[in-house]
């Protein structure tokens, strides 16, 4: 699966800006990629990006149509059918991150087939993977993991990678989320995974590489969540670590959809998560934490980061407001 | 998925009894639900129980056509279709534990529409699972865990379960693998569910049930298996168990299928456990040790057996040559 660039972010006549993640991803972290936002009558949000429709943005040459919003239950409204088309028409590809897959629809399959045009369902791993070995596998690897889901681990992934391009570093950014595949052009949407190949999956997407060669992968999910710790374990047993950061977020005081869920400390997560990756990476150590510190002022947040510095004696930084440099200068 | 009994175990002209497992559990396990074995010209093996053709198991009531080999890839050989339409127009439903789907030959679907019988792909779970919850349920569970894969979960479970029917306790047996889910008639193969639903497929094979009703589910892999250990996590938690039962395969130097992979004594196989159990079921324990002793003589199983015990102080048995009686009555 390969998004082609550019990127037409289409977002409908969405109202919040919470259901346009896919598009404010990609205009965040990959701007050179999107050559347009288009949006319709009702819609009051956007990703600041240059405003345009479709036969404008195929006129600038845009090869994939985004569909950069999302309603809670994942499902693709038919209303949107009409400009999907055009978008076909006009010699793009679709790219969506909805649960309700582009493909189980007959009519814009059939359009697909006429304009020779990809339906990506980037949500849904077409790949046939194999189960994981344990093997080593060349290069080094670094994975965010988190206290809880939603911390800010691709985020924290893309400010890391940010960095060692700064510093010379030869980097790869690997996506496992819909929002991150997009950024990338990319990865493998891990939770969509068959649970057999949760691990397999992970060695494919992070193969072989030369030795000073760095994979940043994205982290999903937190060891201590009772719905997804399954695919965090698989996740890091696959990624075999050499350095992981510890995200998290202030403020939280339960697992994320879970009211009775217990939140786990900073130092619960260091555990669990070094002991799980010794499986496969005995060598494996935390190098930073990542706090997203957006609940409070700046000073606040530099005040908190400082003492969690001390306490754990590693680089702390919120790596959207500070930057990632502290963390990735342990791995020079 | 319900699997409506009495059976039609079809081994084909199989001649490798590893390549019956399917049939060989049925009819250790059920055998009052299975009416015959069905093999053709060429088979080599059998499950012991009485030979005949779909004509005489539909004479005798039978209600399902059971494919009771497998082969490597998991691949449906066409030469078995003329049997398997043979079996829906003598009035019997076809279940399948390979892993390429009935479903997926439109022969088959077609003629099952015309029967009016169905094509059960067991491996393939069917239903709409959501995220886990983590949240208590009713009533009391056993998880069966590993040191590895195939080292007798499955076996150890329903021996269990025996046990405990024989001392009057009220406990299901909850399938979580193909060969599981056709001695139950019914479950889930947890390896088969979309990573992210691990937790709350499980949850959902055992739901909230009466104080004193006992689930004993079936484990799958183990946490220290670098390919399967995310399965291993989210069944564990999903699960919610109050007790667990370790159980173990003598002389193995590596996990299987990774010659270059550790293989974690019976004390880490318990620690690990136990630590990741606690998120769901602070007050979970390990009730017991099972181990497969097949490969020593009984004499020296026992002497094993009795070690673990006093190593652990925990009962220890090889479950299939001496029961699972003295593990159970820990739980009166």
């Amino acid at each position: 699966m390969k998004i082609v660039p550019p990127y037409l972010l289409f977002i409908g006549d969405a109202s919040d800006k919470l259901s346009i993640k896919m598009a404010l991803s990609a205009a965040k972290w990959r701007p050179e990629l999107c050559i347009g936002e288009y949006s319709v009558s009702g819609c009051s949000v956007t990703t600041g990006i240059e405003q345009m429709n479709i036969k404008q943005a195929s006129d600038k040459g845009a090869k994939s149509f985004v569909l950069g919003f999302a309603n809670s239950g994942g499902s693709l409204d038919k209303k949107w059918f009409p400009y999907i088309i055009e978008a076909m028409e006009a010699g793009m590809d679709i790219v969506s991150g909805l649960h309700e897959k582009l493909c189980s629809f007959p009519k814009l399959v059939i359009k697909a087939e006429q304009t020779q045009q990809k339906l990506l369902d980037i949500r849904h791993p077409q790949e046939g993977f194999v189960t994981g070995t344990g093997l080593k596998r060349k290069g080094k690897r670094l994975l965010t993991v988190g206290t809880d889901c939603s911390v800010g681990k691709m985020y924290t992934s893309l400010c890391i990678e940010q960095s060692m391009k700064a510093l010379n570093f030869d980097v790869d950014f690997r996506a496992t989320g819909q929002c991150g595949i997009l950024i990338a052009g990319n990865g493998v949407a891990i939770d969509c995974v068959i649970s057999d190949f949760i691990s397999g999956a992970t060695e494919s997407l992070s193969p072989n590489n030369h030795a000073e060669h760095w994979d940043v992968i994205e982290g999903q999910g937190s060891l201590s969540h009772p719905a997804f710790a399954g695919v965090s374990l698989g996740l890091l047993h696959g990624s075999q670590p050499d350095a992981l950061v510890v995200c998290h977020d202030l403020h939280r005081n339960h697992m994320r959809g879970l009211p009775k869920s217990q939140f786990p400390s900073i130092e619960t997560t260091i555990a669990l998560n070094l002991q799980a990756a010794k499986l496969t990476n005995p060598n494996v150590k935390v190098v930073g934490i990542a706090v997203n510190t957006s609940s409070v002022s700046v000073d606040e947040g530099q005040e908190i980061c400082a003492a969690f510095s001390k306490q754990f004696t590693l680089p702390c930084v919120d790596p959207v407001r500070d930057g990632a440099d502290s963390i990735v200068k342990t791995l020079l």
